[in-house]
């Protein structure tokens, strides 16, 4: 007797256990690390109405494009943003081949953590401060010394390098929309050549998909090499009003899905909001003290105030730290 | 009994036989409208190189970065670029609502194709023109301008629509790196917003993948919705030494293969080159008078003068149009 036509069907009904088993695991998985509620229930929604083939807000997967704002929406943005410790503690790699900054405003507040005395150098001691450590490099020099950064600097509060303050719930998102054949792209007021040293490694995003402020490149044969040189000119500034502008220039297409934290996030929520069919905008609220942070209105960081009140005004979907997130950090699973 | 086994080794069999067909066929259908010959031979070893696991040029497929230049390599660039073509279809689209133009130059030359008084508003009457024709208004009301044109416009040699006018031969090499794990990318001194217009259509190259020159864009509300504004002011160049700025500020990994034609593409092919493993760097020389033109050294569009110098010192693959193109545009197929 040929026995093949059983095996055929054994192996058919191994499949479709196969199948259903894997689909069943796959639903439970989805976001393991945000609690059931509002929010997440609004993202796979959305996920599901955009993704089904024949349904009336079917999205092509060449559209389906989403922007994620970086400080305070994928990693943390306290006590100051995470560039501003680049910078800190690039001055302090560079100084031994400065002695005279020991003795000079504002750097001698860097080197001694004078807080009060960088405080008096205000806005104009800062800007010196990012165009000494972000300037007058290679683009290739740059890299480097953020890649150095990455590896050694540690965070004051959690005591770990500060690529480990990325929130565990929004690494599962961005891979969530991912496998639902997203494009994700990075949308922040960071500088673009900073947060292209770790995005890829963190993230999962890669350079191209990087949009953020940049300064002018200025292109140089150095010994018959070409270089390009990072001038301490800004170029481009990717916060607010600037958010759409770089979503335009970089991707050229409208997302259907926004995630910010805050008020320089509000021009790109809304131009998302603004195109046709089905639209997704959220905002991570800050509410946990004790695992991360707590501020909106009246912080001078990540101020969230009237793309709150957009928010609730629009249904946008806003995403309670505390009691969204089963974890904040991937370090504390 | 059991027959299966046999059965199974003619499947295989079977399936040898397919895959060997398939392979011979697909080595025969390589870039068909390229002749056999140096240029040929030099592309498809390149990729055999760095696709082929194991060989110490592999490169993995996500820096496969690969750009080209887009006037005069992917399309035609005369009797001049087509993006002045543009602007003088769009003065006569908005003339009527604009009486005064009849009598005010450099719109009247335009309006009467008179090219002698249009030389002699020089560069300050071209500027006015494209000020007029790419700025004053959102970025969705330009890219219906931009289709507009493609649809309506008629290229003064081939009568056919302008966008016909890409080379079939660069078609088959945008889709031979795709299909080999490429991510193409257009990078030209064109208009950015422009070129978005058509580009997927003619080329299979997303906007996402598109670099160009660009005018600042002002985020606006107008009737409580967003928009986007092109302003007539000139944001980035994305010409000579702005290519690699450009590469660098979109995509931010550096191209393995780089295609242009003329000096204004040099300083791209140089960054590619200065890159570490295997690299490619083509020029395609337009030698052609008959089926598109032949022009180099001495033109004023696409000149091709000191990049050909080094192309020839360098070893790097200059194409010839009349020689390795065996058909120049899609229509002639």
């Amino acid at each position: 007797m040929d026995r093949s036509p059983i095996r055929a069907i054994h192996l058919a009904v191994g499949l479709v256990v196969l199948f259903v088993t894997t689909a069943v695991a796959w639903a439970d998985d989805t976001l393991p690390s945000w609690n059931d509620g509002a929010a997440k229930s609004a993202i796979v929604a959305f996920v599901v109405r955009v993704t089904q083939e024949g349904s009336p807000d079917f999205v092509p997967p060449a559209q389906r494009i989403a922007t994620f704002d970086n400080d305070g929406t994928l990693w943390s943005e306290q006590p100051a943003y995470f560039q501003l410790a680049f910078a800190f503690y690039r001055i302090k790699v560079m100084a031994p081949k400065h002695p005279e900054w020991k003795d000079k405003q504002p750097y001698k507040a860097v080197l001694e953590g004078d807080m009060q005395a960088l405080a008096a150098a205000g806005e104009k001691g800062l800007l010196e401060l990012m165009a000494v450590t972000h300037a007058g490099m290679t683009t290739d020099e740059f890299a480097t010394a953020v890649a150095d950064w990455c590896d050694s600097a540690e965070h004051p509060r959690f005591k770990r390098p500060y690529i480990d303050l990325v929130f565990q719930p929004m690494l599962e998102l961005l891979s969530y929309l991912r496998d639902n054949g997203f494009k994700t792209f990075i949308v922040s007021g960071g500088g673009v050549e900073f947060m292209r040293v770790f995005a890829e490694r963190v993230y999962g995003i890669p350079p191209e998909q990087v949009i953020g402020s940049s300064g002018v490149l200025k292109f140089e044969m150095r010994d018959g090499k070409p270089v390009l040189v990072k001038e301490p000119k800004i170029e481009f500034i990717d916060d607010k009003a600037g958010k759409p502008a770089g979503i335009q220039r970089f991707i050229g297409r409208r997302p259907i899905l926004a995630f910010g934290n805050s008020d320089g996030d509000q021009q790109m929520l809304e131009w998302t909001a603004a195109g046709s069919g089905a639209r997704f905008m959220g905002i991570v609220h800050h509410t946990d003290a004790q695992r991360e942070w707590a501020y909106d209105r009246q912080s001078k960081i990540g101020t969230l105030n009237t793309a709150w009140d957009e928010a609730t005004a629009k249904g946008w979907t806003v995403v309670d730290m505390k009691q969204d997130w089963k974890v904040i950090y991937p370090f504390q699973k």
